[in-house]
């Protein structure tokens, strides 16, 4: 029931007819290995690396009969090749193609992937350019903290994307593997010379050591990684609703003509893409746990992993690219409100400035110990229409040790070190 | 990428369009309600209830403008009603009709696995009788402990699945709620009685408090009542797959003309469907983490459960599915070979008997404190081809508690307070 | 490192020395009814059913030497019981023990939580009450959607806590089981019926059919209903965040004398129990997956599911409990601004009231095609300072349909429905 | 309740008093980088950076009062320091201390479990050296498929056991963060300087772009590294039950004396530390979810994430170096029973070298598709008694297309390129 967040070219890629065009790449990478090799006659090597095809539907029917997808796969296969089809799988086992068709599938998947990370790091970057002066405020425990600027917050999105991006494209690595070692992983009936130039072929590495597939570890942080990826799409689609609250209302997720919010309350315009994502950050995590149960198989193997990986490999993948492309398109079409951005800040009344109080208090030889309680007991017991600098203004200790101009200094605005810092940082992406 | 593991019928019940004949049994249900109540005027209450329609390409049509699919659901379906149409979904809010609609595909569901528990059970309950005097090894920790029968190990297996039977059966009777109480479910447009009416209509219970939605712990209680049959369908598949090892070899799947278990080694049979469960299993437990973060939804609701439950909900009652009528395959057609039974409890020398001798030892006033390290001994030293009967008639120290006679009776067999609570415990079922 | 998040009493149940003290009750359960049955000799019964104890720092050394708990605990146990320790533990494997005793302690705990539900559910009551009729907006997707009361919010956690007890009570029950089958389950030492008077004395069920120990489902069950409170729990953590949040205000957390919120900002407040609890949920749903992975154990069972248990048990138990104090205190102390309510809903322009202009529109035989568009521009398209009704009023469109006074009525408050109900429904708790 | 699990050192990091002495080192490398660059009067800097020092209880006093740690820390800690205690703390919020005090942690747990690993792998080694050549069943589906040695077996869980700790390495250098940038990371009060010279003190790398806190998502790599490393420890503990299984008998874990099996069976000796370790690799799965839950706080933080890790970073570091621990000293006093091995792939019947059967007659150009069933019929119809090679050189049509003598030289053992391949794999460790 994925479909709905499909999008066409990551389905296809993990459609079941796909799957065996990528084992037919692995099984005419062998041949052709072999051929070299003398392992098995070159007209036949020739013959299967550059005619062999299959049609779907007879793969489908002859599965019925052997009960065994590869089995039918290399007899479908084999039946359009003449005598030469009598070499092809040659000294292979099912999962000698399977796992390292596996491979080339991942591979194919990260294309789509490296163009949402491209394109949404861009989208990114114009936001925290256009932004990295619009003041709003800093918020911990929901609560305003000090100031930021809405750049600078996107600036925190974009560092955590790229390190998603780098910890994927790791698993993927990780994951580009061949494994031409035969039912046990002992090289029985292929020597490791073909494993290594089929390696060189498909662009891949050798099994370090094999059980009859690929360890499932490999697998297991790839799935982490996308895991990985849903929780930082969760994060920002998370602020963005808070940013859209009535209340608040920094921010706002484009509405089109025709659109309706609720069938019941014509009112509404809602943060819908934003919950969407928030709720695919749940399904990617929740692949997890099965991968991580599949690499206890039992001594060579068993095939457990492969009902689990048959769903959670396409879903995880689909919903992944699904998510990113959706987060690009809702951030390129925010609305960000800097008026009420400021308005927010400055119903504050100051208080988002207490903790420089304190500082200026310190610097002036006040212990901590006492600066502390004092600024709290001010900003705690701010009159109705009182700010925290008028406050400040007022109170006779505070003369004591800071002046006039000093706390007015203190309320002017941003750091400077945040502007400075986020240009810095920015060059790096 | 659920569909290899889906039976029709159970995939037709959540289809996206499915989906929208449930909700209209739920808008003229409402309408029926309103009419008898004279909330909307009665032509228009008895058009809905007995004309109402729609095409599902229409509505997939409007939803690219509303962006709102049950908006789309509902011009598509007033469209058809003439002047009626205005009174179609008079007061209602989306979520009404979406839970009430969930809440009866979630029951029709229910009639799929009831037919798969009944067949199941009676499957179970054949081996059971076929096989309670089949004496087989009992074993802990995967050594030989003490002797059962096979009929009872499956009987342990039945008392399993009655309780997955029940768990669920009380999940469903959680989840066959009706919410037609309004925006933030405080009856704002329609009154509680509509709810009520409602309820008679469609067999369901009225939402105790609801927000916008019906809370979703209902929700997380089905899945969890899913996973924990996956749990169980992986308990005997695992038993399943330990039995049919080259070294135990005491059950084996069916294995089919044409059939080929390795594309590499053909002399390969291999417990494929069990092993396939247990996969199946992995998946089953991981909706249960989605479901239940799905609970904490923001003040009155907000969507994010929604992305999540089109994928768990399908995919969770079309994997149970699959896997109750897969394992009712694998049992029927299961071969159980009692020879290998009787030689492999015979090749443990009787030392599945040594709690037996434990407990006589003691019966005769032998401290357990000395009787204990005295039969380990002796169970732990049996020299090549001698079996612990023997040892015991030769062991000094034990004849002077132990008469020969009562030393053959210990060996004689399986208790018959086995096959009794076997006989009686069957009944319940 | 559960230390911090523990009180006292249910640590104790969980510790380990209390575990050999249920395990205790257990043993001498068998003891009595084997006395009565004539299975061991009476004054040996009698002995152990009134006299056995233990020396917890004995049975540690013991364990030593036999690395296995049990039979430390026996013989040292034994030590103590002169000739009669002969027949202690008599015909019993330690499973009988161990898991029997389990379901004394989860029965202990239960005392504790059941406290905790009663006087969760006063609090919750009397905010209920002092709060059904304190208006404040219902808000889906984070946007304000129609008023509702903070009563009936709170009744909705009320009805869910509710939910909670009793899945949880339902789960205690379904693990209140005595098991004394012996090794496989087979009753191969002792005949049924001691089991059965062991249930009677310990108020218990005899499990159905059990392996060598008591089917993990059960603990399965029982770890999901905590996980279940936890979700409750903190749906209404999450609630109370977003109310203090500083835009929202709605409610303040108890602050006290002398606490800081920051060390940096001396003006904050934060909300840090109910960030907390938020966290206690995703502990407690954690449990979970464990748990059910414990059931599939090999065979008639292997020790696997131990390790997880000496965990996920005792700090599932203490963390629920630690959680629902703290939820309780934290209600009992929290600041209600029902000033702050009612600014934040009449910030909302009238537009909460937009679905009943809709509905008086389609009363008036407005089709509802037509009516919601009207309202929805009208809706949003606000001028600065203008509200809804004010904007209906000046509408020539509306006016055609809806005279000033029913506009006037449309916006007079919340319905009398939810009083009603609210009302209703607290006398079901 | 990890106390069970718990090795002293280990516990000791992650014990309370232990993380303010964490914590106090990074007080005092930002007190010397103040005084460094004169932001605090350097004799204030050499005293704190010198002398400081708290009593824990005295901290666990003064937060009863302040409900905040890191300030009764503070407080406590700068009442030791006289006047310059009022520079203690200067502009730093608790997250800039705690977060980079975590680091320090994570980095001294590190030294821990790199003994562990280099230790484990020597043992690995050793038992690989010692079996390479002893020949065993290879299993896929729990069948003999093809010979190995044990020495290869062991060999791929010390390929795995390798990425475990690459994995588990990049992780801590993922977490080895300072974030000295104050509360919402903007470095309003002290300036990006300060947090590179704490760098350089501590060996740590700054965070890119902070919220109040370091992002989560490196802790979540760190959590899930951890879970790699039970799922690698529970594949071996699996492999080792099976192996150790009645019926297979190839190892057995060391018995000692004392010691009992079950308090029942005199003759039982089980797998407990095997089983122990499987259970332990679900708990260590069990932290991924919440440590994923934990990436999404709100803003420029949320509080939740504390409660979590308060948990789940002691627990998995803990869990993690107990059963290395345990693995490597069940590996040191395990027991490989060669006859036994032998024996059981004796008793395949030469089934095992059905692969190269077929391969040879492809070779000598019998088509695959006809050779397959022929191998087929004959391997899946052997007679009692009759073995695969002297049915193939009785059969006429095999006759047709091997020499006796090639039959022979099939069966005749392992393939070279198995020891070659070992060999020159176990240099890379």
């Amino acid at each position: 029931m994925i479909d709905r967040y499909s999008l066409k070219e990551m389905s296809q890629i993990w459609s079941p007819e796909s799957r065996f065009h990528f084992m037919l790449k692995v099984e005419q990478a062998v041949a052709k290995a072999q051929g070299d090799l003398g392992i098995i006659p070159k007209p036949a090597a020739q013959t299967i690396y550059s005619k062999a095809r299959f049609s779907y539907n007879n793969i489908l029917k002859r599965e019925q009969a052997s009960r065994h997808d590869v089995t039918a796969f290399v007899s479908e296969t084999a039946s359009h090749l003449g005598k030469h089809g009598a070499y092809f799988h040659y000294g292979l086992t099912s999962s000698d193609v399977l796992d390292t068709a596996l491979s080339l599938q991942i591979k194919e998947s990260k294309k789509l992937l490296d163009k949402s990370f491209k394109s949404l790091k861009k989208t990114l970057k114009q936001l925290i350019v256009k932004h990295k002066k619009t003041l709003c405020a800093g918020r911990t425990h929901g609560i305003q903290a000090e100031p930021t600027t809405f750049g600078f917050k996107i600036l925190g999105h974009l560092a955590e994307f790229s390190r998603a991006e780098h910890s994927f494209n790791q698993a993927v690595s990780i994951c580009s593997i061949a494994k031409i070692s035969g039912a046990v992983g002992t090289y029985s009936s292929l020597p490791p010379q073909i494993e290594k130039k089929v390696c060189q072929k498909l662009s891949l590495k050798p099994e370090t050591i094999a059980t009859q597939i690929v360890p499932r570890d490999r697998i297991a942080r790839l799935v982490f990684s996308l895991s990985l990826i849903g929780s930082f799409i969760e994060r920002l689609a998370v602020e963005l609703r808070h940013l859209q609250r009535t209340e608040v209302a920094e921010v706002t997720e484009a509405f089109y003509k025709g659109q309706t919010g609720s069938s019941a309350m014509p009112h509404k315009k809602n943060p819908i893409s934003a919950e969407n994502l928030t709720g695919l950050a749940r399904l990617l995590r929740s692949y997890v746990s099965p991968a991580l149960e599949n690499i206890s198989l039992w001594h060579e193997r068993d095939i457990s992993h492969s009902s689990v990986e048959r769903v959670i490999l396409p879903d995880s993948f689909i919903l992944t690219h699904y998510a990113l492309t959706r987060l690009e398109n809702l951030l390129k079409t925010l609305q960000v409100n800097e008026k009420e951005m400021k308005q927010n800040l400055d119903s504050s009344k100051g208080l988002v400035f207490s903790s420089q109080v304190l500082n200026a208090l310190v610097r002036k030889s006040l212990p901590r110990q006492k600066a502390y309680p004092l600024v709290q007991k001010i900003s705690q017991n701010l009159k109705e229409n009182e700010d925290l600098k008028s406050a400040l203004q007022k109170n006779t200790e505070i003369k004591k040790h800071l002046t006039s101009k000093e706390i007015e200094n203190i309320f002017s605005g941003q750091s400077n070190d945040l502007l400075k810092h986020l240009e810095e940082t920015l060059k790096k992406f």
